[in-house]
């Protein structure tokens, strides 16, 4: 029986965190054997909100591109690409912005939440208001069956789906099949002041740090704030360093290090040594192949290359029958 | 010395009438021998008004292109193209889409207006809305210095303008040039009914007509409405039939015409015939060359296919350059 097909992208932004890497790459090392997958590294995305900054988006996405390869996606599996390499992206965008009620990008929630974040950087853009056409180009340029996406994300692809029900329906055709969405698992990940890790915030742990590095970084982190002085007892379901232990601990040590907090046995300072040795260990293999990859970045530029070959199959094809289908 | 490089389009949104042939096409038979013109079919932007019709649009782009070579357009001289088969269009309409703030486009005086009179269509979409944008990356992609343009397309060349001028500011480099506009020389032409001829308005006459259908359409013209006896002196300043003698008789006999008119020694009836007879000579070329592309319209794409490479000459190193300042 022949694979589900999946899409799913990151966004060249900086620096991979570790956000980034447990909420999307780290899935797409499991759904690349589950899945027909294509990964993307949405350069396009990216000049929605940084359309200013040439030399810092060129090395960005080379950068992501081999965080994603040292997190393990092996492209013998499936297709890691720059989308910009695929031309066919701008094309969808472009016929899909053609039946798309200017009414439903206005709608779309997060749309005036950015607005305001991003308030004083000239965003306010025909391109800024599309991201979500260019979302549904994206994915439904694959006729992809399957997204993993965060909550954040739902109303990208539900308007993926109306969108693709808009053009199936005006061209009599079941062009596009319907998404199936794949929540992903982990929980949102606190940064080092307690809040969610965003590169806005300026709280991440970037994945490429060094082990000292990433030593300072967990030690420096905001713990229960009530637990002033080491004998005072803590409580770990408000500290951000116990999140860490939920993922990076085993279950036993997790209750162990929650009770010594509880009883003030444990002082932070221990228990975030704890922490940030679980946390280097587990990225050991990631920084062994980051290390190898950095010897020589051309070979990461022919995997993209053939990446986007391989996503070229596919995408040529869906742009003819949409072609044909439109009238063109 | 080089000649300047010229861009125009045409809408395929139905047969050409004599407006579009006046107005457009049958300039560009002498554009093409003073610059290197490029000639397109904008089946694009057909689309931001008539996206729900595959089977007239394939029609009317197909009967558009026969009537630009019919009209005299020469694939020698020039290079003319359906605007999808060069989908560097599109590209260039995302990258532009990123740096244009949506208030230009609101601010279009085209926008509002045209909103209006689409009315209960279903066109307050995300492309209609984008038009300019389109045009603009037509004109840049070829980096053309002069586009030939009607009044009502003043405004959305100025956009294009401002476009390329954001780029170049943006990015730190000319890469595209300042535009040129060139007025095209005719007047309105007046349509059956007096009103300037429109698709809309139903009063037009199609280039494509037979001899015996343009000279019905001409005898059913709205002549002075005050002269209603063939004794009455009419006034050839407010008649649409007079508007077709200033452009296709000479002008001694305009004048003679003009004198019988307002003398009423010419009747409406035989100043109709004159003037059918006329305009029915003047397109016998047209006619001919017409008759002869129908035979095989399998060259006619092939001519098409042709110009779209040569095309595709310029834009893919346009595209080139322009990632490259991007950053992408």
């Amino acid at each position: 029986m022949s694979q589900k097909r999946l899409v799913s992208g990151i966004q060249p932004t900086g620096k991979m965190h570790l956000g980034n890497y447990l909420g999307a790459v780290s899935n797409w090392v499991h759904l690349q054997d589950e899945y027909e997958s294509y990964f993307l590294v949405v350069d396009l995305h990216s000049l929605t909100t940084v359309y200013e900054d040439p030399e810092r988006l060129r090395q960005d996405k080379l950068d992501l591109a081999i965080d994603i390869l040292a997190a393990g996606v092996d492209p013998a599996k499936c297709a890691l690409f720059h989308q910009s390499d695929v031309p066919e992206h701008s094309e969808l965008h472009l016929y899909l912005s053609m039946i798309t009620p200017l009414q439903w990008l206005m709608r779309v929630p997060t749309y005036k939440g950015k607005i305001e974040e991003i308030k004083g950087k000239d965003l306010d853009t025909y391109g800024f208001l599309g991201y979500p056409v260019l979302m549904a180009a994206d994915i439904l340029l694959y006729k992809a069956q399957v997204v993993p996406v965060g909550q954040d994300q739902l109303p990208h692809l539900e308007l993926a789906r109306e969108i693709a029900r808009r053009f199936n329906s005006l061209y009599k055709k079941p062009v596009f099949p319907m998404i199936e969405e794949k929540l992903t698992q982990y929980p949102v990940l606190p940064g080092l002041d307690g809040r969610k890790m965003s590169k806005s915030y300026q709280n991440t742990i970037p994945v490429s740090a060094t082990p000292d590095e990433m030593q300072k970084l967990v030690m420096s982190m905001l713990t229960d704030p009530n637990r002033k002085r080491r004998t005072d007892p803590g409580n770990p379901y408000i500290c951000p360093v116990f999140a860490y232990h939920k993922i990076y601990n085993s279950p036993t040590r997790q209750e162990e290090v929650s009770v010594g907090c509880q009883t003030a046995e444990i002082g932070c300072v221990d228990c975030k040594k704890e922490c940030a040795s679980l946390l280097i260990d587990s990225l050991g293999s990631f920084r062994a192949r980051r290390a190898e990859l950095m010897k020589d970045t051309s070979q990461v530029s022919a995997i993209l290359t053939k990446g986007a070959e391989k996503a070229r199959n596919i995408t040529t094809q869906t742009i003819r029958e949409v072609k044909q289908q439109i009238g063109l």
